[in-house]
C-alpha cells in the first residue's frame, strides 16, 4: 500500500459534520424566503383580496379585473383539487408496492446468511468484524422506506408548489413580463432547493443514526444505505411513467371530445378533462422530473459511498473524505443560491427576448461557479493522495483527479444541455427543416422527426464517453459515481429553470380560461416558449446523469458482487448483453400502447359527462373534474404495472437464475442502448412540438410560408406532435429510470445473487 | 492436449474435394434447368412469337391477347433498360471504391511487418514457419478483390433473372394462378442456387489456388480468404444502401408528381419515374438481398474458417474438418434442390388459399431435410473429438456438439421468420390493431406502428440469445460461426421464396400497365400478397443471421488481435460500448435523410420531362425512362456516400487511434444495438404497408368497416405506409449490414491494428 491511512485532508471531521446540514437548512430556509415573497401576489378568494385589487393599479387596459382575479382562483383551485385527487390515488397503490417490495428486500438480503444474527468477518476491511447480514437486511429495508418517502415527498411538494404559483404567475403578467418571469422563476426555486436540500438532509441524518447501530463498520452501513437509491429511484419510476401516460392520456382525451366532437376551444372550463389536463401537466414535468433527478442524486451519492466505504477512505475511517459526495452537494446548495440572485435580483428581465438568455445564463453561471467549487472542495476535504477500490485492486488517486471527474461530469451536462436546445428548439436550423418539410404532408415531417432525433444522439453519447473515460480513468468507478453528482451537483438551479417551464404553461392555460387580454397572453406564451426549451434542457440532464449514474451502480454491484471482470466474449454476458439491450424496446411498446388506450377511457368520461350533466355544456354547471382525474389516475397506474413489472422483475429474476455475470450484462446492455432511445424520443418529440409552435407562432418569413392555424403544414405538423406526445413525455423520460433502477436493484440485490444466484446454470 | 491430432473423421480428403465441387455445379445446372423452363414462356417481341398465341389458348375472356402481350414485353423492356442503366452506373462508383479500398488493404497490412519478405514464426502453430505479413497482405487483397466482384456478378444475375421473369409471370397468370406461381418461384429459384452455388464454388477454388503458393501455412491461407467476406460485404453495403434510397426515391418521386399534381394512375406507363420505381424493387429486394444474403455467407464461411485455421483441424492439417463450414454449404444446396421440387412438381397450386401456405411449407421442410443433413455431415467429416481455439485456449468439442450448434442457428431462423411473419402479415392480430388504429388518425397509427415494431424484437432477440448461448457454450465462437451458417445454410429456399415477391410484385405492375384483366390482376395480386409476407421473413433471416455472423467475426477479429478478455469494466471498452451503440443512429439519421432529399431531385425531373416532351402526356411520345433512373441512380449514390464513409472508416479510426480493445467495444455495442434498430425498423414498416393493404382489400368485416380506398382511415395508413418506406427497405435492412461489415473489417485489418493501433493513448 503506497499510501498512509492515516493522512487527512485538511477539513475536519467536526467542521464536515456541521457544514452538511447547515448548508441544507440554508437551502431550505432561502426555498422558503423564495415562497414568501411568491405568496405575496394574492389570488381573489384569498383573505386579504384588497391587495390584489392595489396590486393590478398598473395594468394597462380596461378589463374587469376583479372578474378575471376570481376566475383564476376557481381555476387554481380546480388544478389543486386534481392533483390531490391524483396525489391520494397514487398513494394507495404505492403503499401496497411499498410494502410488498419491502417484504422482498428483507427476505431475500436476510437469507443470505441464512437469517443468522452472528456477526461475520468484513469482505474488504480484512481483519475486522462486521455486523450480521440480517442486520443489513433491516437497515437496507429502512433506507429503502426512508428513500420512497423522500421522493413521495419531493413530488407532493413541487406539485403543490407549482399549482400554487401558476395563477399567481398569470396576475403577475399583468403588470409586466419581468414581474411574471421572476414568480414564475422564484416559485422553480423554491422546488429545486427543497428537493436538493432535502435529498441531503435525509441522507445525512439516516447516516448518522445507522452509525448509532453500525459503529466502525462501514461496510455494512452504506451498503445499507444504498437502499435509499433504490426506494427513491422506485418511486420515480411509478412517477415518471404513471404521470406520462396520466398527462397524455388527459391531453388526448380533453383534445378528441372537445376540440373534434364538441368544437369548443382548448383549455375551454366547460370541458371535464381540462383540468387533468392542466394537472398532468405539473405531474409528469413537475413530480416526474422532481422524483427522478431526486432519484438519480440519490443513488449517485449512495453509488459514491458505498465504493468509498470499500476503499481507503473507509477503511481508514476517513469521515470528511467519505463525506465527499455530500459536501459538493452542500457546496452545490450555496452555488445555485448565489446563481439564484443573479436572475431574480442583480438583471431585471425588460423585455421578451431577454427571458431565454436569462435562463440558459443560470446554466453557465452555477457551472462555472460550481467549477471553483469544486476544486475547493476537493482540495480541502480530500488527502493529497488516497486508494480507491478497483474490481480487485487498488488504484492510487490524487486530489485534483476527483477535481477533473466532478467537473467532467459538470460540464458534460452543459454540453448536453446545449446540444439539446439546438436540435429542440425552433431558433435553430433543425426544428426549422423539420417544419419545412410539413410542406409535403405528415410523413415526410415524421421521417425528418424521426431522423432529427436520431441525429441528436452523436454528441451527447460523445460527451457521455469522454467524461465516462477522464473519470473512469483517474478514479475508477468512484470517479464515475462523482462525475454523475458533478452533473447534479447544480440540481437545484436545473430544477428552478425545469420547473419554471410548466409553471408557465400553466400560467398560459389560466390566461385563456379566465378571459385575460391578448397583451397579457402575449407575455405568457412567451414565457411558454422559454420553457419548452428549459424542459428540454432538463430531459438532457436526466438522460445524461442517468447514464453516469448507472454506470456508478453498475459498478458498484460488480463489485458487491464480487466479479472482477464483465468479459463480453464469454456467452453469459453476452446473451445477458444483446436482451438487456432489448429491453427499452420491450419497456417503450407497452408504454406507447398504455398512451393509446388510456386516452380512450378518458374519451368515454368525458363524453359521459356531457350527456348526463344537465347545463354543462351551457357553463351553468361545474363539470365533475375529480372524476376525470381519477379515471386518469386509474387507468394510468394500471397501464403502469406492466412496464413497472418488466424493470421490477428483471433483475430479480436474471440474478436469481442466470447469476451476476449475465445480469452484468444485461445492466450494460440495457444501459447503451436505452440511453439512445431516450435521447432521440425526447428530442424527437420536443422538435416535433416546437415545429408546430414555429408554424403557429409565424415570426419568420420562412414560417408564416407554412402557415397559419389550419393550413395543410400545420394539419402535419399537428400530426407529428400527437405521434411525439408519448416519445417525448412517456417513453423516453421513464427509459432513463428503467436503466437506473435496474442498477441501483442490482447492487442492493448484490449479496442475495453472489450467495444463491444463478440457479438455473447450478442445476443445469 | 487431451485429443490426438491423427484421428480424423470417415470422409476422406479426396472425396471432400469432389463433394463441394460437384454439389455447386448440381446448383448451378438446377438453375439453368429451372431458367430453361422459365423461358419456355415467351414474350411477345421474342423471335418466335407465334408460341406465345398458343400458349394462351386457355385464356378465359376476350381481351386483345396479342397486344396485351405486345405490351408487356415493351414494359419489361423498359424496366430491363432501366436495370442496366443503374448497374452500370453503380460500376463506375464501385471500380474507383474498390480500388482505392484494396490499395489500403495492401498498404496497411503489409505495413504490420515493414513490408519485410522474410518469412515468421507461426503465431499459434508453434514451431512452424509461416508466409511473410507481406504475403497476406497481397492475398488479403486479392480475396477482397474476388468476394467484391462475386457479390457483383451476384446481384447483376438477380436483376436480370428477376427482370426476365416478371413479364413472364404476368402472361402465365392468364392460364391460372398456379401456373404463375410455379414461373414466379421457379426464377426465384434460379437466382437463390446460382447465388449459393456460386458463391461457395469461388471460395472453394480460391482455397485450391491460394494453396498453391500458401502450402502448409494455413493460419497465413485462412487469415487471408478472410477478404473475400470483407469484399462481399462492401458491396452488399452500396447495394442495400443506394438500392434503398435509390427505390424509395423513385417511389415517392413517381407518386407525388403522378398521382398528386397530374392525376394520373399509379404504375402508368406514361410516368418516367414509373419505371425507375419497378426498377427499384429489383435493385433494393432482389440485388440488395442477394448480395446481403451472400455477404452473410461468404463472412460466416470465413469466420469458421478462420476459427478453424487456428484450432487442431488447422494445426492438424485436417483437411475434411476444416472444410467442415463449406460441406454444409454443399449439403444444403442439395437440401433446397430437393426442397423445391416440393413446390414445383410434387404439389399443384390450384387455388389462392394455398399459395401462402405453400411458401411457408418450403421453410419447414428445408429446415427438416437440413437438420438431417447436418447430423451426417457431423458424423462423417468431423472426428468424434476435437479443439477449438477459445481466446487463449484450446476448448474440447465433440462432434455431436457441433451438430447442435449449426441445428440451433437453422432452427433459430425458422423462429425468426415465423415471429415476423406473425407481426407483420395481416391475417393475425397485431397489423390488424394498427390497422384499426387508423380510425383515429395518422398519429395513433403511427404510435402503434412504432409500439408494434419495439415489440416485435422481443421472440428474434430471445432466439438469437439462445442461439448464442447453446453454440457458444458448446465450441465457442466456431459455435456462433457454424450456427450462422446453419441458419443460412438453406439459403437458396430463402432467396428463392424472398425473389418470388418483388417478381410477383412487378407482374402485378404488368398486368396493371398492360391493361390486363381484372381476373387476371386479381391472381397476380394474390401472388403479391403472399410475396409482401416472405419479403418480411426474408429480412428476418438476413438480420437474425447478420446478428450470429458478427458475433462469429468479432470474435475471430478477438482472437487475431490477440486479446482474451473485453472486459466491459474498463474505460476503452465502455466508450466503445456505447458509442458503438449509437451509429445505428447516426448511420439511420442518415439514410433516412438521404430518401427525403433524394425523392425531391427525383419531382424534379419528371416535372421537367412532362414540361419539356411533347406529346408525353396524351401517350403520343415516349419519356426518357432512362434518364429518370440515372437521376436516382447518380442521386442515390451520392447519398450513400457519407453513411457507407461512416461504416467503413468506423473501424480504421478506432483501430488505429483508440486500438483493439476499443474496437471490440465498437463492435459488441453496434451489434447488440443495431439488431434491434434492424428488426423494428424492418417489421414496422412491414406492418404499416399491410396494414393499408387489409384495408385495400377489405376481406374482412373489420377491414371493410375502415375503407374503401380514399377514406380517412385508409389516408391515414397511407401515411404510416409512406414513413415505413424508409424504415423497412433504407435503414432497417442497411443496418444489417453496418454491424456485419465494421465486423469483417477489423477482422482484416486485425494484425494492423494489433500491430500499430492505439495511437492516440501510445502518445498520451
Amino acid at each position: 500500500m503506497l499510501v498512509s491511512h492515516l493522512e487527512m485532508g485538511m477539513l475536519s471531521e467536526g467542521l464536515t459534520q456541521v457544514l452538511i446540514p447547515v448548508a441544507a437548512l440554508v437551502g431550505i430556509v432561502f426555498a422558503l424566503l423564495q415562497w414568501y415573497v411568491v405568496s405575496k401576489v394574492k389570488v381573489s378568494g384569498d383573505s386579504s383580496s384588497g391587495l390584489s385589487d392595489k396590486l393590478i393599479e398598473d395594468e394597462e387596459d380596461g378589463v374587469d379585473n376583479r372578474e378575471a382575479s376570481i376566475k383564476c382562483a376557481e381555476i387554481q383551485n380546480a388544478i389543486s383539487i386534481g392533483a390531490t385527487s391524483f396525489l391520494f390515488t397514487q398513494y394507495k397503490y404505492l403503499s401496497v408496492f411499498m410494502c410488498v417490495f419491502a417484504a422482498i428486500i428483507f427476505l431475500f438480503l436476510g437469507s443470505v446468511k441464512g437469517f443468522s444474527t452472528k456477526s461475520e468477518a468484513c469482505t474488504y476491511n480484512k481483519g475486522s468484524l462486521c455486523k450480521p447480514a440480517l442486520a443489513n437486511a433491516a437497515f437496507s429495508t429502512i433506507a429503502f422506506l426512508l428513500g420512497a418517502l423522500t421522493s413521495v415527498l419531493s413530488g407532493f411538494l413541487g406539485m403543490k408548489i407549482a399549482t400554487y404559483a401558476n395563477a399567481r404567475t398569470t396576475l403577475e403578467a399583468r403588470k409586466g413580463v419581468g414581474k411574471a418571469f421572476v414568480t414564475a422563476f422564484r416559485s422553480g426555486a423554491v422546488m429545486g432547493f427543497l428537493l436538493a436540500a432535502n435529498g441531503l438532509l435525509v441522507l445525512y441524518i439516516s447516516i448518522l443514526l445507522f452509525k448509532l447501530y453500525y459503529g466502525d463498520d462501514w461496510e455494512g452501513l452504506y451498503e445499507s444505505i444504498t437502499g435509499y437509491g433504490l426506494g427513491g429511484s422506485s418511486m420515480a419510476l411509478f412517477g415518471r411513467v404513471g404521470g406520462g401516460i396520466y398527462t397524455k392520456a388527459a391531453d388526448v382525451g380533453a383534445d378528441l371530445v372537445g376540440k373534434v366532437e364538441l368544437n369548443i376551444p382548448e383549455d375551454d372550463p366547460r370541458n371535464p378533462a381540462v383540468i387533468a389536463d392542466n394537472v398532468g401537466d405539473n405531474v409528469g414535468d413537475i413530480a416526474g422530473m422532481g422524483s427522478d433527478l431526486f432519484g438519480s442524486y440519490a443513488e449517485s451519492s449512495c453509488a459514491a459511498l458505498f465504493v468509498a466505504s470499500i476503499s481507503s477512505f473507509g477503511i481508514s475511517h476517513d469521515y470528511t473524505a467519505m463525506s465527499f459526495p455530500l459536501i459538493i452537494s452542500s457546496v452545490g446548495i450555496v452555488v445555485c443560491l448565489i446563481t439564484t440572485l443573479f436572475a431574480t435580483d442583480l438583471f431585471k428581465i425588460k423585455d421578451v427576448s431577454e427571458i431565454e438568455p436569462s435562463l440558459k445564463r443560470q446554466l453557465v453561471v452555477s457551472t462555472i461557479l460550481m467549477t471553483v467549487g469544486i476544486a475547493m472542495v476537493s482540495f480541502f476535504a480530500l488527502p493529497s493522495e488516497f486508494t480507491i477500490f478497483n474490481f480487485g485492486t487498488e488504484k492510487v488517486v490524487k486530489n485534483w483527479h476527483l477535481f477533473f471527474c466532478v467537473a467532467i461530469g459538470l460540464w458534460a451536462g452543459l454540453v448536453i444541455g446545449y446540444t439539446t436546445e439546438y436540435y429542440t428548439s425552433n431558433a435553430y436550423s433543425p426544428v426549422q427543416d423539420v417544419a419545412d418539410s410539413c410542406r409535403t404532408g405528415a410523413a415526410t415531417n415524421v421521417i425528418f422527426g424521426l431522423a432529427l432525433g436520431y441525429k441528436s444522439v452523436i454528441i451527447p453519447i460523445f460527451s457521455i464517453a469522454v467524461a465516462i473515460f477522464v473519470s473512469f480513468s483517474l478514479a475508477a468507478m468512484y470517479g464515475i459515481a462523482v462525475a454523475a453528482l458533478g452533473m447534479l451537483s447544480t440540481i437545484a438551479t436545473g430544477l428552478a429553470i425545469d420547473a419554471y417551464g410548466p409553471i408557465s404553461d400553466n400560467a398560459g392555460g389560466i390566461a385563456e380560461m379566465a378571459g385575460m387580454s391578448h397583451k397579457i397572453r402575449e407575455r405568457t406564451d412567451a414565457l411558454d416558449a422559454a420553457g419548452n426549451t428549459t424542459a428540454a434542457i432538463g430531459k438532457g440532464f436526466a438522460i445524461g446523469s442517468a447514464a453516469l449514474v448507472s454506470l456508478a451502480l453498475f459498478g458498484a454491484f460488480v463489485s458487491r458482487a464480487g466479479i472482477n471482470t464483465v468479459d463480453v466474449l464469454t456467452p453469459k454476458v453476452f446473451i445477458g448483453l444483446i436482451v438487456g439491450a432489448m429491453l427499452p424496446y420491450w419497456f417503450s411498446a407497452m408504454t406507447m400502447k398504455s398512451v393509446g388506450s388510456a386516452a380512450l377511457k378518458m374519451v368515454e368520461e368525458v363524453r359521459r359527462q356531457f350527456k348526463t350533466i344537465p347545463g354543462l355544456m351551457e357553463g351553468r354547471a361545474k363539470p365533475d373534474y375529480a372524476n376525470c382525474v381519477k379515471i386518469s389516475t386509474d387507468a394510468s397506474l394500471r397501464e403502469m404495472i406492466p412496464p413497472g413489472a418488466l424493470v421490477m422483475l428483471t433483475p430479480l429474476i436474471t440474478g436469481t437464475l442466470f447469476g451476476v455475470e449475465t445480469l452484468a450484462g444485461v445492466l450494460a446492455g440495457s444501459l447503451v442502448s436505452g440511453v439512445q432511445v431516450a435521447i432521440s424520443a425526447s428530442n424527437t418529440g420536443g422538435a416535433w412540438d416546437n415545429a408546430k409552435k414555429y408554424i403557429e407562432a409565424g415570426v419568420s418569413e420562412h414560417a408564416k410560408s407554412l402557415g397559419p392555424k389550419g393550413s395543410d403544414p400545420h394539419k402535419a405538423a399537428v400530426i407529428g406532435d400527437t405521434i411525439g406526445d408519448p416519445l417525448k413525455d412517456t417513453s423516453g423520460p421513464s427509459l432513463n429510470i428503467l436503466i437506473k433502477l435496474m442498477a441501483v436493484e442490482s447492487l442492493v440485490f448484490a449479496p442475495f445473487f453472489a450467495a444463491h444466484g444463478g440457479l438455473l446454470f447450478k442445476y443445469l
